[in-house]
């Protein structure tokens, strides 16, 4: 097994809701055209934004109302692209936080306006207009994927059961959010905040949450397969989480379409320096200890980290951890459906998050 | 007629939906513990902006769902309070953008969490770590109102109808904010971007959308009594909008709970800065431009402009139209109700729009 077919079912995905999402934001558009340039402006890049997308979330809510036994396979595949509406809107507030220059290829939305800002001559500093309207266009975000939910062709109950999980998890992420950019580049860290960062940044949001929401949305939460379903979704939310840990330095920064190493310069408590700053020498830590968070890092200072990080087995440690989820997970599969075809499919997926190269 | 009755029903409303709405927070504050201190922190500041509303949304809300046959006053009561949740979220992202230090007398989020942020050592700038969680515990309001909409007991279609509403206002009011911070401080702006961002910022949101939500709640969305709703809802928001634009530079600090004057700071285009901008002389345009978004204003600046508003007839010009949408809004309330009670309810609101002092 290999993670050709997850990667297959995941490109497939993201071919089809594409004109979906199009469609939905470019009505959008005319419906607030009212507004003005400004909004319409801002539409437009947060669409763009969308498109880019690569679809991992509402490929894994529509898989899951399949696993559950949904049977309207047309309405589920438009309906599921709301939680990629909703993660656009999370990544352009995530990004004014982080201070990133560019994300999937393409200028980020602060940055964008941040430089609108000026050619306009807004009295205020330009980076806060960039800031502001970034924070603006995300409120909207926030806010058109409820549209797209709360339009599915499903029971009513189902809806409002996906939008109690749904708003739940929305208000834990803020939370999570606040709680990363307040362990990041702090030295004397617990190791539990980083573990619970992760998990809710990267396992609860990414897989868990578009899962639970596909099999609300089937109207079947069977507690059996529901919870094998939520222990698989766990294991690939760690595994895509660890990958993403090492893509963050490792990748080829022109695929990866955001910066390499910008993990290092936020201070980032990731996996790899968890495990430096167990198992590094005296210079090792003080080397470390100099390069997170350091605003100006060279890409020989990026060079000479991946390196270390490979002298002291924390690349090969955290790479181990990732298989071992992979394995994991596909013990779940079974538990899930009998459907050989699907379970291939979830097993694939696990194999795809530790091969991607992006 | 005067606003007595108004006010009463609004006192009565805030008083009975506080142990509501501290119940609600309290039990997040305990559903996410998990997250730790930073996380309680944050919705605890929350908790207490929340609990300083003036409850106006949620009462129109409430009173829009009697006016339309709505049967289940304590359940819209509970419910009614999601619009309070969502509008302390929307306040905590726009003190950031406005950089406002206090709000409703105490400290806002943005400041409070710089300084925490000071004290904890955070390596990025403090500001940025204040707005950033400011930020962040905004989204989180913006998901949990959803939890309380979504958990009324009434027909699952009228909570879905009341979503929709909501959903898409919610994603306009993001860009009309945009819009807002786009023409503030701008010398050259078109009036009808002032218009739009005011209609947009305080009549639709304010009194437009909760009636509207309280009409859909009811499941009764009658539409000869909706049109005289929106109708009064219209006056009802201008008439509390040219007020807060008045009260913004005549009242009280300590009443008003916010700076005095941030309006000029900011550089807003307030009606009564428009009117200036058409009637003043030379030396009166000349102070103008001087003052509109200075930062370091001294009160002898603001005092100045005040006078200035008088003599020119600014103040008295906005202080009538404000006046004539209270007389247009009464005409509408025989056309919504024939119940005397109610409609010297909505007579007396118009009435304390006006006459209110903070």
């Amino acid at each position: 097994m290999d993670g050709n077919k997850g990667k297959a079912y995941l490109i497939a995905y993201s071919l089809a809701v594409k004109p979906i999402l199009d469609n939905f934001l470019q009505k959008e558009i005319e419906l607030k055209s009212d507004i003005g340039p400004i909004g319409t402006g801002l539409l437009e890049s947060y669409k763009d934004m969308v498109s880019l997308g690569k679809g991992l979330r509402g490929a894994l809510l529509e898989l899951s109302y399949r696993l559950c036994g949904g049977s309207d396979l047309e309405e589920i595949r438009r309906v599921s692209t709301f939680v990629e509406l909703y993660h656009s809107a999370i990544l352009i507030h995530d990004d004014f936080m982080d201070r990133d220059p560019f994300r999937r290829g393409v200028e980020t939305i602060h940055k964008k306006y941040s430089h609108i800002g000026e050619q306009m001559g807004v009295p205020i500093s330009s980076d806060h207009y960039g800031n502001s309207l970034a924070v603006c266009i995300g409120d909207t975000g926030l806010y058109l994927c409820w549209k797209m939910l709360l339009s599915g062709k499903f029971p009513a109950e189902n809806i409002l059961k996906a939008g109690m999980i749904f708003s739940d998890f929305g208000a834990r992420l803020g939370l999570g959010q606040a709680l990363d950019m307040s362990i990041t580049g702090i030295k004397e860290i617990e190791e539990q905040d980083v573990l619970k960062v992760i998990w809710i940044k990267s396992g609860e949001y990414t897989t868990y949450l578009p899962m639970v929401l596909g099999a609300a949305l089937a109207g079947n939460m069977d507690e059996l397969r529901l919870k094998a379903i939520i222990d698989y979704s766990r294991c690939l939310g760690w595994a895509f989480h660890i990958q993403d840990d090492i893509l963050g330095l490792y990748a080829e920064e022109t695929e990866l379409g955001k910066p390499v190493g910008s993990d290092l310069r936020e201070g980032k408590n990731t996996l790899l320096q968890g495990y430096l700053r167990k198992h590094g020498n005296a210079s090792q830590l003080e080397f470390q200890k100099n390069i997170l968070g350091k605003q100006n890092i060279t890409v020989d200072e990026v060079t000479t980290m991946k390196d270390m990080l490979k002298e002291v087995g924390a690349y090969q440690h955290v790479l181990n951890m990732g298989w071992k989820y992979v394995e994991e997970g596909i013990a779940y599969t079974k538990q899930i459906t009998s459907d050989k075809e699907l379970q291939e499919i979830l097993e694939s997926l696990l194999y795809f998050m530790m091969e991607r190269t992006k």
